[in-house]
């Protein structure tokens, strides 16, 4: 499903988003703009390296592909096994989810008078193509599960800080937190700046 | 030689560095304080992991570290196995070289009125711990070797583009350019992002 030569599908995605964060502050025009860079980058499914598309058979992937040198963004290939799920938890900053492969329900959580949590509506499904946003300013408390019981699922997530380095919770659904740091599940990093190996195409 | 818990020190290298760079966008103002910041990472060698390391039987290696969102810089571990060396070469953009084990010899050349490379002075011994710059504006053209013909050496070079991708040349002594795209040596890159990992030292 991988092509070195389609390396710079995520090196211009790169590029672009760090442009628009230098260019827009404001969380609603980059989540905007952002979403619109994301769309573009998962609108084919050609480019993510087979070796940040595995799952593992017990827990989801979360395999960090890139972080900004100033740690404004950071993007991860979240891989689903067939019924996989995360907890119910926040982020803590803003985030832009992108199906790639497969598909994902995404149940949104907000607090009660008591603390508990209420599921926002129903879950709503994520098709490949689409994007859904997070956000502390909005709604920051889902849980996210794959879709298929017999299939694997990949989204591309985009956060506006090191995710895998922030400080945040996942929750029970009285409301009880619990403090987490996501890290990531890969020790080594796509390296996708080598066009020596590519034929001109960016 | 490496240890993850010392991720810290390459990671607040490059957040420092896009500091820098978004700050100041003079040339010798960048390769002033990108010096300092580069002897402040060069002066502790226990924070390279073993992987981005290891010489090569036959020729030195180029291991890419991290590349800026914006490309405006890149961080490459040069690992020069026992004798070796590279071909007279130009880079085209400004470079920061850091001895962080071993010693390297770096031989400056300029052209003659026929075009021909001449030498500038003898070649000058970088030592554990020194900078050296390499820059367009004022020296472009060098080539370097592993000072010990029994022992790998290993320098950090910061440049200011994306180094393996810059279309630049090495040179025969009589003038004779021939074009070329360095590329790198590895595929992965070192995840230093995972904090999840790492005793809270940053
Ligand atoms: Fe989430
Ligand atoms: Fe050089
Ligand atoms: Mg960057």
């Amino acid at each position: 499903m991988s092509n070195p030569a389609l390396n710079y599908r995520l090196r211009q995605f790169i590029t672009d988003f760090a442009e628009l964060l230098t260019k827009e502050s404001a969380e609603p025009i980059v989540l905007e703009q952002g979403s619109q860079l994301l769309k573009q980058l998962i609108e084919h499914d050609d480019w993510l390296p087979d070796a940040f598309a595995q799952p593992h058979p017990d827990r989801y992937q979360q395999y960090l592909l890139h972080v900004d040198s100033a740690q404004r963004f950071s993007i991860v290939s979240f891989v689903w096994g067939a019924g996989q799920k995360t907890p119910i938890h926040d982020h803590r900053t803003w985030g832009l989810i992108g199906m790639l492969r497969g598909s994902e329900l995404s149940q949104h959580y907000q607090r009660s008078v008591n603390q508990s949590l209420i599921p926002i509506g129903p879950a709503h499904q994520l098709q490949v193509g689409q994007v859904e946003t997070v956000s502390p300013s909005t709604q920051d408390i889902h849980q996210v599960s794959n879709a298929y019981s017999d299939q694997t699922s990949i989204s591309i997530h985009v956060y506006g800080a090191n995710i895998g380095a922030v400080k945040r919770a996942t929750y029970q659904p009285d409301g009880t937190e619990k403090s987490f740091i996501s890290g990531y599940s890969n020790t080594l990093l796509p390296n996708i700046w080598d066009l020596s190996k590519e034929p001109a195409t960016s």
